[in-house]
């Protein structure tokens, strides 16, 4: 697109892009999860962008998804990413001989799905994983570590999460029980639009799939099970004798158990939860900030991480935040008080003579760990003063010659335009005192 | 690929990827540069992957450079971005009425080049950039900020860097001067040649352009000038009367004498310096590991970056580490002495009765920073040694009854195998101390 022999410049829908301000919040709100992530000693792992078509859409039986960003590069058939759990595969079946099990890997990055562009939905978004797979087999303390995981990456971001809890064999097995395992999917996809399609829509579209009366009423009452572990234990006690539906509740017992030990507070259990992904096959989780009523991410165990890729049987635990949808829902809502915010803590306004004081004072408070600027490029000192109103800044420094000689600068706090003169260290103790992020 | 119904795990050529191990190297090193960007107020930019071929190619008059991954998506033709830098522009243009030059903004990302693979080349790299664009002018500080910026990030990476600054302005005054302004281009592209190719194939190259004996010999006495300020300026002083030249001189004495005021100790000047990139016009500059022979990335003054996008002038200057070469360059010279390195800092070994209380212990040290990992998926004792073997722990934490009676836990060094009985305090402490990374 041309105008005046210019290109216009513009991005591409559904691309998510950032002012500096909003990106510095979104930087430390990825920052955080990630100091979570390894202080819970999950590694790193940072996968390419594109892959072969054929590994990335293993799953799928090489079909193109219409979603997929797919093309032809030299003569290699490739795609970028969707998610990050299909790159883990292929690179945990390349590896799996070098690496020790359990293997408990992070990635934070971007993944492409040619989405139509809506509200809340991205066609570039970040996600943000962490699984722990096994050799063989892995324990239920695994499942309770990746639930309790997901706690503290909201703690750390200080969003009160709640986190419900369910276990995908209860009602397998009560499907299993009804004599329907071989329409298991179906029915699990009725029950997740729960939250969205009435009890009478979702009655008819049972009945649709062969359940009686009975046993529609009975699933739907089903899903409506939750609360405390010993709450759902005497609910689901005579519910159902199936051997697999007794399972999930030992199961769902003994991760409580453990999620006690780990200091885990915001989990409920729930049997609405059932997660999209049919690869899920025990434990099942989702959080949600109650006050806004947002769904924030999740997780489970499944199986066999690697089933197209190795004869290997590697089940796995994973979770993982939404941190885009997150972050742009609270954005749109002001959480961040972005008006109040300046990406520099201090300005420092010099006179022609002090230039060469103000740059190393500059250098003096950076090392200090203080974002200070030399407003160089305005030229008087009206100027200087005007470049830090444009720039938001709250404080600035006037460094005059009097202020070199006693190593006394003036800080002018911008918004209530009181004067300070202090020592360096007492700048650096103020400014650090009043950051926002 | 298949085999027994398999599809073989494989990732791309050129596409790299690294073990947790090295990554963990790699990210501290991405984050050691970003902490010194943030701390020298430049602002976060993330640009999506994807943009519209025309905005991305605008440069090259919207041709297809071979290397570039473009393709067409809907109704849509896109293109892997292929530097930071074009990004920045479209960002810039679009933005130019609400951000606040001069404008410090850092981007850390990969970019995608079908270039063939070989040694220290890749498909898909990390930039590091960091640049400063001004409205309409931008002062000679700006480059010396930019030169400081690059020395500041080795000295982060504990690296001894060589950087060599240059202005174009000088070898272009000088080519003005001797008639030839019009193959400018031309002729530095062979210039820019003489650290691959001898000077007598060089004097070859420029006879053929046009240029006489004399004038050959003497612009390649030019490239050879280098040294101190000082130095500079006397070699210089009566080599050509073109202003140009001279103007070039000057800035570089300028630039200099903000350097020193910046504390830069690491620049030498070396009109051998010409940067490929025809789009710099001033000052130019080159990192050097001397210790490895190794060119680490550099940058320089342009004089306007939005050129194709917007009839507002907005000069700027910036500079790019070369990280992923660099990193790559490191790792296989066994720089970091991975063998030594364990990603996680303690292994928790319990028996079956204080399984909680190693849980309860590898969380509280968590809380303290340290990295520590409960073996819970090993059963026995032997097994949890043996896993602590694997994962080449440096500690581990025997937690028995006894310990937890006393609160003091048995840390032994699997190096030396030395045993010390501790309190979490204490523990810590060490732990913390011998960290690599």
């Amino acid at each position: 697109m041309e105008q005046n022999n210019l290109i216009i410049p513009r991005k591409l829908k559904g691309f998510w892009e950032l002012m500096p301000k909003e990106q510095i919040f979104f930087s430390s709100m990825l920052s955080k999860i990630e100091d979570v992530f390894k202080n819970n000693c999950f590694l790193p792992l940072d996968t390419p962008i594109l892959e072969y078509s054929d590994v990335l859409l293993a799953k799928s039986g090489g079909d193109t998804d219409k979603q997929v960003y797919r093309f032809t590069k030299g003569d290699a058939d490739v795609c970028m990413r969707y998610d990050l759990t299909v790159p883990l595969a292929r690179f945990v079946s390349m590896h799996k001989d070098e690496l020790t099990f359990p293997f408990k890997r992070y990635a934070i990055g971007k993944v492409y799905r040619g989405e139509r562009p809506q509200k809340g939905r991205f066609r570039e978004l970040y996600q943000c994983d962490a699984d722990i797979i096994g050799d063989g087999e892995i324990s239920l303390l695994a499942d309770a570590e990746c639930v309790n995981l997901f706690e503290k990456c909201f703690n750390a971001l200080d969003l009160d999460v709640e986190i419900k809890v369910s276990n995908r064999k209860i009602i397998s097995g009560f499907i299993e029980e009804i004599g329907k395992a071989e329409i298991s999917t179906d029915i699990l996809i009725v029950l997740d639009k729960l939250d969205k399609i009435s009890e009478n829509d979702a009655e008819v579209e049972l009945k649709e799939l062969g359940l009686d009366e009975e046993n529609c009423k009975k699933i739907i009452k089903l899903t409506k099970i939750s609360g405390k572990i010993d709450e759902i234990t005497q609910k689901l006690q005579d519910f159902c004798k199936n051997p697999t539906f007794n399972e999930g509740l030992q199961e769902l017992q003994e991760v409580d158990k453990y999620l006690k030990i780990l200091g885990s507070n915001k989990v409920t259990y729930s049997l609405s939860v059932i997660r999209g992904h049919n690869y899920y096959t025990g434990t099942v989780f989702e959080g949600f900030l109650k006050e806004f009523g947002l769904a924030v991410g999740g997780g489970g165990r499944f199986e066999n991480l690697c089933s197209y890729f190795s004869t290997k049987k590697m089940p796995g635990v994973g979770m993982s935040v939404g941190v885009t949808r997150l972050f742009d829902f609270l954005l749109e809502r002001n959480y961040f008080k972005l008006e109040n915010f300046s990406e520099i803590d201090v300005g420092i306004v010099t006179f022609d003579e002090t230039l060469p004081d103000g740059l190393k004072l500059a250098e003096n408070l950076r090392r200090e760990g203080v974002k200070a600027e030399c407003l160089y490029e305005s030229k008087t000192f009206k100027a200087k003063m005007r470049e830090a109103n444009r720039r938001n800044l709250k404080y600035v420094l006037i460094v005059g010659e009097d202020e070199v000689k006693s190593q006394n600068y003036t800080l002018k706090n911008m918004q209530t335009g009181q004067q300070e003169s202090l020592p360096i260290s007492k700048i650096v103790e103020k400014i650090k005192s009043t950051r926002m992020c």
